[in-house]
Formats: structure tokens, sequence, C-alpha cells
């Protein structure tokens, strides 16, 4: 849990993103986005934010743990209806233009809102919060360090269990209950792909057993105290193929090209041009489909994401995975995967 | 995974009601409504369902995979944006009224497909796969059955670990463990509350040590093979305390109550009126603010929601929770939940 001075930061960064779009408030719906600014960790609560006062609404199942924990906020509950609540506020602080997180609310609820605040204008404000948790502070970078950390026990264990006649399956299995065992749990559904099972991204385990000269694909990461890891990372069992080695090798090389890259002020899309163009020009370019990376924090994916039409560039305190591939149809494939953070004058790989 | 034939009935029931609405077509976007229809279980596809053909749509990542298991669909490949084979279905099937799900999907791609489609009327159509899901068939109750034995399994285990010294935490890490041994996996954050913890409705399980005389609450439930389950149980861990053997008496006969009530018919609100009147009776109505029971199938929180402004009567095939409770600030609750199928003649208690 972040102290209350970085909750008191967040929330000023956004009033001053707020004041630039020239809105009066912000209701803030996704869960993920209460949390990062409150602490929150329960559902069902609301934000609404405003240049002045701004209001937390939960109903009564949360509302004695909101009134612990949530500060900066004045806490309602929320007996009657909840756009009731909304259009009451908005009225009492003559709130004109008033935005929505548009890209998760859903389409009735929007409406119903629009028509309750009648005289305010309720708009489209896309993912202001996303973007602002693109750049972590130094609490949250040190939560990240921590889940990687433990990743990285997870995989030395993992390295353990990777025997010939173990199921991808089974061996998902054991990785999970290795992340429970420490307190923290899986941030998505493992991959765990042996051989030709890992010439799919987003292979799910299946019964495909481990057999003595496999390459197995192990795409872990956790969940610990609120922040997540993700890291990819290849075992050789038996001896060396050459056609794995030589993609392996590829692969590598063009990460490091794209992190040779990363310092602030670079453009996002430079990143994944580097690696992309590096292994085209070794002749697996039509063997690498998916975006270079993706930011790692409160979710496992978010902003900033690394790809070929991505807008923008890079600040320091960005955390993102750099995860190039090469998968070779019904033979298997290879993705190396570490996490990155952009420091004050270049980066730190914090996964190696 | 049900059999060809339920799904085959699940699609008819739907157009069925697409009918009734005067629907041409629904979109659907939610993963969980998707899987209803298809048995697909991963994520971004997206179906349309016609009175005639139907369209599944997916992925590279995917497309290998619905080929496999989709039947009754057509299966097209998202080689382009999404909103244009949209759009292209619907030109080509001259579907003039599209209804889509407009509790699940974002404004903003709301608005952007409603543009889209130019001359069709893009029209919410509200939670109709959520209604059919309401009724279980066969297939699911066997299903839910099974996930409830489970649960009762690891209940029985809990109940063994409970010992003064042993932290929520470290308890609700152990159950954990315990459902993914037997390839199940907890349906939601699991709740393990001691004493004072047990007073908020959703404890978020602590450092808080379980001791000598504690009183334990354990809401626990698991997902197996797609449907959950959903239990609350109190454990006593030393002798009887008269302030809270006299709420869990209450809770108990309130749950009674209500199960009493249930049949085929029965008008919902009712349900929920018979518990939190007996509650409000012996004293205890402001202790009780949730909504007696929700339904419980794909999802752990479905339809039908049990609670006092609910509208509609029972319907035979209706699983859901009924989970009075009385959470006393600063000493504790107690809350007791069990899962009721609705029979032909009244009610079966899955849980007991």
């Amino acid at each position: 849990m972040p102290k209350k001075a970085e909750f008191g930061k967040r929330l000023a960064l956004l009033k001053g993103r707020l004041r630039e779009k020239k809105l009066d408030a912000l209701l803030v719906t996704r869960d993920v986005n209460i949390s990062y600014l409150t602490g929150f960790a329960g559902h069902d609560a609301t934000l609404i934010v405003t240049s002045g006062k701004s209001y937390f609404i939960t109903d009564s199942r949360y509302i004695e743990e909101a009134g612990d924990s949530v500060k900066g906020f004045e806490v309602r509950l929320a007996r009657r209806s909840l756009y009731e609540i909304i259009r009451d506020i908005a009225a009492a602080g003559k709130l004109r233009r008033i935005g929505f997180e548009s890209r998760d609310l859903p389409y009735e609820i929007a409406v119903r809102l629009k028509k309750v605040l009648g005289k305010s204008s309720f708009e489209p404000a896309g993912e202001l919060i996303e973007e602002l948790r693109a750049v972590k502070d130094a609490g949250e970078i040190a939560l990240i360090k921590d889940a990687i950390r433990l990743t990285h026990g997870v995989l030395a264990k993992a390295k353990s269990f990777i025997k010939p006649g173990v199921s991808e399956e089974s061996l998902a299995g054991k990785i999970e209950i290795e992340f429970l065992k420490t307190g923290a749990r899986p941030s998505f559904e493992l991959i765990v792909a042996a051989d030709a099972g890992s010439s799919k991204p987003h292979a799910i385990p299946t019964a495909r057993k481990i057999k003595k000269d496999s390459y197995v694909m192990l795409d872990i990461g956790c969940m610990l105290r609120g922040y997540s890891s993700d890291l990819t990372r290849v075992f050789r069992v038996g001896g060396a193929r050459p056609g794995m080695e030589k993609i392996w090798k590829v692969v590598r090389d063009a990460q490091a090209k794209a992190i040779e890259l990363i310092r602030p002020g670079a453009r996002i899309a430079d990143i994944d041009a580097a690696a992309r163009q590096y292994i085209k020009g070794k002749g697996f370019g039509r063997y690498f489909g998916h975006a270079l990376g993706h930011g790692v924090g409160m979710e496992v994916h978010e902003k900033p994401n690394i790809a070929p039409m991505s807008e923008g560039r890079l600040v320091s305190g960005m955390i993102f995975t750099v995860e190039p591939a090469i998968y070779i149809p019904k033979t298997g494939g290879i993705r190396v995967e570490d996490m990155v953070l952009v420091t004050d004058r270049g980066c730190e790989v914090l996964s190696q």
C-alpha cells in the first residue's frame, strides 16, 4: 500500500489533467483506477474528482473499510441510486463539464447518466488515469521490483520441475502453487508451452509432455501487493537443435537492439522498429506478428503499448516489457521477455 | 463442456428472444456469453447472431481453436478492423435493427459502431443472454453441483486449518491451494475474516490472527469446468459467546424463512423480504444492508438478483444464493450462505 503522500500527488496530477482538458470533474468508474487514486481494493465504488472536493461513493458492504482507508475524499454512502447521488453532487458543485471513462463505462450507464445530469455536459474522457499510471513513482517501482524478484525465484524452482514426461498442464499447476506459497498469485493465465505448442503466442497449457530434447517456453508473472510482473524464458531440456538455437540468438539480439534505444524522449515506435527490423533483416519478419511490448504495473497489460503504430515518446518512470519473438508454425517459437524501467538518462533492465 | 445439442438449444432460445424484440441481429461481445453460446473459452471474439446465419469473428491467435470447436456459426477471421467486418455482415444480410449488449459494451466503442453501421439501427439490447443464463439446463445443474461438492470438500479441509495463531491471509492461501490441487480455482477473492474483521461484508484477508475464542467467517467458492460455487460458513474456534450465538441463530432462522418461500412463480422480492423482515423484527435490521442473494452459474454473480427492489418471479431451473447476515461494527458478523435450485414444485438446497 503506497503512502498517503503518494495518493495526494496522484490526485493532484489528475486535477492538473482535468484543468488542461477544461473539465470540472471526472467520474471514475474503473476499479483499478479507483485503487490507484485511493488505495481502496474493493469493488462497486465510484469517484467524482473535482478541482475542489472529491467524492468516494460506495455501498454499505464497503463503507466501513472506505471510511478507514480512503483519505482526501469525502465518503458518501450509496443508499439511494448512484445516479441521483452523482446528479446531486454535480448540482451542488455547479459542475458543468463532467468527463467519464469512455473506454470502460458501458453504453447504457453512460446514456442514463447523460440524461440524469441534464444541464451538465457529460463527456467521453478516454483514459486519463491510465495515462498517469504509465509513469511509475518510486513506491510503485519498488513494488514492481519485488514482484519481479519473486518471479525470478519461481523461475528457478520451475527450472527444476522441467523434466521429460511432465505435461505442460502439470508444470503450469506447479508454478501456480509456487506463486501462491509466497503470498503472490499469477497475474495472468500462465503460459507453459513445449516444442510445437510454443508456436502460438497465447498457448493454453495442454496435456503435451516434455521430451528429452524439448524447448519449453514459460511466460509467467505474478501479482504481489497490487503490482505485476511478466517474464518469458525458454529452457532447453537436452541438446541444442541448430534451428532453434539460431532463432533464439536472433530474438536475443533483437531485444538488445531495442533496449539500446530506451531513454527518455525516444519515440516509442522506434523501439518497436529496432527489434522488428532486426528480425526482418534476418529473414524471420513474417514470424513476429505481435507488438514488441506493453506497460506493466497494477495491470499486467497497461500503457505504454510498444507497437509499430504507437504514438508518443518514452518518459522516465515508465516500465514495460520488451518481448521480441519468432514463431515457426508446427515447429516451435522463441520469445524472450524482460521488463525495463526508463530512467533519467537511459534505462534499467529490471529482470536480468 | 456441454453437448452440442445444448448449444443449439441456447441459440434457438436466443433467436426467439430476438424475434420478440423485433431485432434482426444481436452483436454479442461479452466473453462469458460467447462461451455460453459456443463453448469457446478464449478472448477477443465477437458473435453476430441473426435469425438465419450466425457469425463467429476472432483474430489469428484463436482462429485455429475456433475452427475446431465452434459449431453452428460461420467463422470469420478478423484480418481487418472488426468495425468493417461487422459493417459488411450487416450490409450483406440486410440487417436493419441490430441489438448490442449495452450493459457491457463501452460507450466509446458503441458510438463508433453506431457511426460505422450508418443505415442500420444499432440499439441497446440490455442483457438478453444473461436472462437466458438465469435458467439452468440439466448439464449446467450437474456442473454446479460438482463445484459445490468440491467446495464442501475444501471447507472440511479448511476447518482443520483453523487454529489459534494462523492469520487470515495464510488461511486464505491454504484454501486457495486446496482448490488448485483439485483442478478447480477460486471463483472470487476468498473471504477469510476473524472476529471484528467479519463485520465487513466483503472483508479482505489481513494479517489478523485467529485467537482461542475466535469466530471465523469463510466465504469461498470455486470455478470448475466453467461453473461456480459460492458458500459462506462461520466456524467457532473456542467457547460460545452469547452475543455471537444470538445473531447466528437469527441469521439461520432468517435463511430458513426465505428458503420456505422458494418455488416457481414466487415473487423474487418476497424471498428477500422474508429474511429481511425477520432480521428486522429481531432488532438487527440496520446491520443487514446487502441483497439476500444472487444467481450463480458461469459467473459467481449473475441473474437473478434477490433483492428488495427485484422485479419478476422465480422460474424452475434458477440457481441462486440465500445469504442473510448481521454485521455488528467493530465486533463481528455472521453470514450464512447456501445455494438453492428452484425445482418444478419447490426448491432444493444444493449445499447442505
